[in-house]
C-alpha cells in the first residue's frame, strides 16, 4: 500500500461520475453551465460573494493569485520550505516577470506574525532592494500543520497593516478546515485573506482546483492570465463537474475527515517518533534505514525524508482498516 | 444542432473507458506507466524517435515549443492570423519572455515561402529589430486548409537556409493528416519540422494535448517549463491515458475523418457560398443574416464570421446522418 | 557635413560646462544635489507637480512608462512604424513581460481618433485577446510631423472614455513644442497625456532624457523598476546637470528652433520633393540614387529611406549658413 | 571627508578630457570610432580575443552578462549577499523572465568549491526544483576581499565539470586585480570565467562599465539584449571614450592602486577594529554609535553597517595625506 502522496491517489466515483454527466455537448472555455455555477456554488460556501476560476494545477491556482498581487519590482513574502518556493520551478517568478520570494523560517513550515515582522524590517526602504506586496502561506503546511483562525487573522491584521495583499495556498485547505473544525469563512477572508488556492486534486478530484478571489477585484485580471499562461481549457466543463461534486454533500470534508483520521490512527502507532504533530493527513517521523526497509518489506512504501526520516501522506481512500496494519507495524518496530 | 467548434464536442467513449481504467493508484505528475508510454508510442506513429509530452491545452503546447525556440529578444514568424496572434492572449510573448509574433499575410491562413521570405526581408539586420528565431504554421490552417507534405518541406528548407526553428501548430492535425492521406512523418520531420502541437481535444479528448519534439534537444528544457507554467498535473495518467486510448487502433484518424466527412457534406452543399475550399472539417461560407436567421430557425447554430458569412465546423460524432438535414438546408437557402 | 540623425550630433557646450561642474563628490545614484533638483524644475516647466527620472536613452523612458501602464496581458496601442515598434528590439514586451502592441496605421506616422477608436473596436471583448490599456503615441511623429494641443487632446478624452493610460514619445518633444508654439502643457497633461519621455539627446545633451509623470503615481513604481533594469546610474548627478542644463534659459527651445529652422530651409528648397510636410527638423524626399550620389560627392551624407527617398535629420548645431549649401545643391539637382 | 562609497567619487580629469575630445559628430549607437576600438583594447589587455561592450551600470552589465547564461527556468549561484541579490532590486530575475537565485553561504561574501558544492547538492535533481545553469562571484567580494587565481580557478573547473556558465561581478575588478597582483587574464578567463562585469564608475569613470565576454558565443545575444533593455546610447562614443581613457597608460590600475593603498592606511590605524581583513577598498570595522559620532563631529563620514560597525570606502582620489587626518583619529578613538 503506498502512502508516497495524496496527489496521486484515485479519482472519487462521484467525481468520475460527474465528469461522464458533463459528457455533452455545450460551450466550450468556461462559458458551459456547469463552469457558470462556479461563483455561486462557492460563494454559498464561504458565505460571501467570491469569484471562482477552476485551474488544473495547484501551482497555477498559486501563481495566477500572485502574479495580480505582486508585480516583477516587488517581492512576495513565504516560508523558505513553502511549495512555491521548493516545488514550482520558479513558477512565482515565470508568472510575475521577476518577483523574488522572501524565504522566512518558521517552525513546520508556519509562518507567525512576529516572523514575518522580521522578514519585513530586514528590507531596505530603498530603490535597491524589492519592497514586499504579498504574503503567502500554505494551509495546512508543508508539514502537515494548520493554522487556526486567530493565527491567520493576526497574518491578516498584518498584512493589512503594511499593504500586503494576503495568499493562502490551501493545497490541503480541505484537511485543514476538517482539522480545524472552523467554517472555510474563518480561517480565509474573515481573517483577511485575498485569494486562495483551494485544492482538490490531493482531496478526490482528477485534474481541477479552485482559485477564490474574496478581493473580487482581483479576479479579472486572472481570467485573462488564465488564457494567456495556456490554463483555459475547451472543455472545462469537466473541470467545473468536479469542483461541484465535490463541494456536493460537502463531499470534500467527508474525503479531508477520512484521510485525517487515517493519519490519526498511524499517528497514534509512531508517537515516539513524530517530528511534527499530526494535525491534518501527513506523518513525518523518524525512521531508521532498517525499519523503513522493514516496513517496506511488509508491502508498505512511502517517501525518505532526509536520513533517519520519512513521510507518510494518508488520503481520502484510506479507510481506518487500510491502515491499521501500517500501524501495528509501525509500532511493532 | 450546434456546428460552433469541434473545441466543444463531447468526449469520445473509448477515451472515458480509458481514462475509467486509469483510475487506479500509481505514481504522480509523469512518473506513472501510461505517461511512460507515451514516447515509445508516439515514436512508432512518426516512424522515428520522438519525445512526447501532455499538456491540457493547446496554448500550452505551442507557447511551450515556442519558447525553446526564441528567446525575449528574439522574433517568431506566423500568419497574420494565426490562433497563436489572435487567439491566445498574447501567450508567446507571456511565455517567451517578450518575443514578438511577426505577422504574414497568405491565403486561408497558409504561408508560402514566398512570404515568409518577404517577412524576412523586411527585417533590418541590426540590433535596432528583433531578428526571426523560428516560424511556426497552422496545419490545418485557421480556415481549415491543409499544407501538402511539399508545401511543408519547401518552408522547412527555408528554415534551414536561415536558421529558424520549426513549429506546427496542429490544433486539428489529425483533420490534416486524414485530408492529405500522407504519413505524419511526412508533414512533419521528413519536412524539417522540430516540434508539432498536436491536437487531440477537437478531436474527442477530453483536456489532452501531445507536444511532440523531433529536435528531442528541445526536450528537456520543456520539461522543466511544463512544471514551472503549472502544467504538470498531479494525476498526469488521466492525460496520458486520452492520448494512448486516442493512437489506439487508429481512433485519432477514425475521429478526423468523421468530422472531414461530415464537412465535405456542408460543403457540397454549399459550394457556390465557399470563401475558402473545405478541406479539413470547417466551412466558412457567405450567409446573409436572413439566411443565418432561418438555419438558426432550423435548429442550427454557428458563429457569424463577420457580416455576412459564417463558419461552422464539424466534429468527430457528427454522423452523415447528423449533417444531412444542415446540408439540404443550406441548399435550399 | 552629415545629415543622417540628430542622435549622433554633438554636445552642446554650455552641457558639457554643467557637467564639468557637478564633478565634485556628492550622493550616489539620485540622491544628489542636481538629480533633487530636477522634479521641481520640470514642474515650473509644465505649470504644475511633476515627477521627472532622468534616464539615459529614450528606449528605457518609453518601456519604464509602459510598464507601469499595461502589464503582461494587456495592450499598448500605437503607430504601425512607431519607435517602440520598430526601431527598440523589443523592448515594450520585455519590459511588460509580454505585453502586445496594436499597431494602427496612419498618415506621417501619426494617429487619429478615428484610427484608433477602429483599432479598439477590432478586439474581441474576451479573454482571448488582449485588451488595451494605454495609448501611446510620437511627437513630434517618426516622420517628423507634429500633433496640435487639440489632435492630442481629442485623443486624451478617447483614452479617458475608454480608461487608457496615455504615452507620448517625445524623442523630439523639443522640436514639436517649438513648432507649434504652444506651451509644453497645452500639448501634454492639459491634453490628457499621463507620461512624456522627454527627449534631449537628439536636442544637445549626451545621454540624459527626462521620464516625466504627470500622473504622479505612476512614478513610485518606475523608480523601482528604473533600478531594476539597470537604468539607476551610480552619479546620476551628471544626467541630472545635463537636464538642468537644458532648461536653464530655454536651451532646449533655442536648440530645437535651430534645428527646425535649418530643416526648413531645406524644405523650401526641396518643396516638390517632400513626400512629408516638413514641421519640425525631419526631411523625407524624393530622392533618385543618381541624385543622392550627387550630394554626396558633394560632401552632405544622409540615410536612403527605401528606394527612391531619403531622410536627413538637421541638428541644434546646424546654423543657417551649414545647410544653405546643402539647400543650393537640392534645388540645383 | 565622505568614505561612503567609491561610486559617487569625481571622474577622473583624463576621463573627462576623453569625453570632451570625444564631442565631434560622428555615427550613432556603438558605430563610432571609439567603440569600434574596444574589442581590441580590452582583447590587448586580456592577452586573448575578448568582445567588450559599455553598458552605463553594474547591474546592466552583471544581468546582460547572466540573461545569457541562465534561462527562466534555471537557476544562477551566488553568494547570500552579493549586489545582484542584496542590492539590484532583483534585476537578475527580471532580465532572465524568472531565473532564481540559490543563495549561498561563505566567510567574507566570497565562495568555495565546497560551499558551491553543497549548494549544488542540495537541489533535487527533477522538475520541480530549478537547476544551476551558472555561478556568479564578485571579486572584490561584497567584503572587500579578493579571489586568488587559484581560488578562481577552483570555482572554475567545478563549473566546467558541473556545466555552469561562470560570470565575475566586477564592480571592484580593478581593485582586486591591484591587491593580487596578477594578470587581469589569469584571474579570469585562465581560471574558467565566461563573462565579466568590468567596473570603471567606482574607479574614475563617469558612466561606463564594460561588459567582458570571453565566451565569445555569448556576446552576439547580449548586444540584441542591450538595446532590447535600453542600455544602448545614441552617443555611445562618449562611453566608450571613458573606458578607453581608463585603459590607457593603465590609468584604471593606478587609480585602484591609490584607493587600495589609502585602505591600508586606514586599515592599519584599525587593526584591531577590522571585522574582515582589508585586501581592496573597503573598511569594515566595528564602532560604537559614540565612536561614529567623533569621527563625524571631525569631520569624517561613512556609512553605518548595522548596530556597532561601520563601512568605509576609499577612493581613487582619496591621497595618502588625505586618508591620514582619518586615519590618525581611528587610532586616536
Amino acid at each position: 500500500m503506498r502512502f508516497f502522496s495524496d496527489n496521486a491517489a484515485t479519482v472519487h466515483p462521484m467525481v468520475m461520475d460527474a465528469m461522464m454527466a458533463a459528457n455533452g455537448v455545450d460551450t466550450a472555455y468556461d462559458g458551459d453551465a456547469w463552469s457558470r455555477r462556479l461563483d455561486a456554488a462557492f460563494s454559498q460556501l464561504f458565505e460571501r460573494d467570491v469569484c471562482a476560476l477552476w485551474v488544473s494545477t495547484g501551482t497555477a491556482a498559486n501563481c495566477l493569485a500572485l502574479a495580480g498581487m505582486a508585480r516583477s519590482h516587488q517581492a512576495i513574502i513565504c516560508h523558505q520550505e513553502a511549495h512555491i518556493e521548493v516545488d514550482e520551478c520558479g513558477a512565482p517568478g515565470f508568472y510575475t516577470g521577476g518577483a523574488k520570494l522572501l524565504l522566512t523560517p518558521g517552525e513546520g513550515a508556519k509562518l507567525t506574525v512576529e516572523a514575518v515582522r522580521q522578514r519585513l524590517s530586514a528590507i531596505r526602504d530603498d530603490v535597491h532592494q524589492m519592497q514586499a506586496a504579498a504574503l503567502s502561506i500554505t494551509n495546512a503546511s508543508e508539514y502537515g500543520l494548520i493554522y487556526t483562525p486567530d493565527e491567520v487573522a493576526a497574518l491578516g491584521d498584518l498584512c493589512a497593516d503594511r499593504g500586503l495583499k494576503f495568499h493562502m495556498d490551501g493545497a490541503r485547505f480541505a484537511n485543514a478546515v476538517a482539522a480545524s473544525r472552523c467554517a472555510p469563512a474563518d480561517v480565509t477572508w474573515r481573517a483577511g485573506v485575498d485569494a486562495l488556492s483551494f485544492g482538490f486534486v490531493k482531496n478526490g478530484a482528477m485534474n481541477a482546483e479552485a482559485l477564490i478571489f474574496f478581493d473580487t477585484d482581483l479576479a479579472d485580471a486572472a481570467r485573462y492570465r488564465r488564457k494567456q499562461a495556456g490554463h483555459l481549457q475547451s472543455k472545462g466543463r469537466f473541470l467545473a463537474a468536479q469542483l461541484l461534486a465535490m463541494l456536493s454533500d460537502d463531499l470534500w470534508l467527508d474525503n479531508a475527515r477520512a484521510a485525517n483520521a487515517a493519519a490519526a490512527i498511524l499517528a497514534d502507532a509512531a508517537q515516539d517518533r513524530l517530528l511534527h504533530p499530526v494535525e491534518a493527513n501527513e506523518i513525518f517521523m523518524s525512521l531508521s534505514a532498517a525499519e523503513a526497509a522493514a516496513l517496506r518489506g511488509a508491502g508498505f512504501d512511502f517517501y525518505d525524508w532526509g536520513e533517519g526520516s520519512a513521510r507518510l501522506v494518508t488520503s481520502w481512500h484510506h479507510k481506518a482498516a487500510d491502515v491499521r496494519p501500517l500501524a501495528a507495524a509501525i509500532a511493532a518496530l
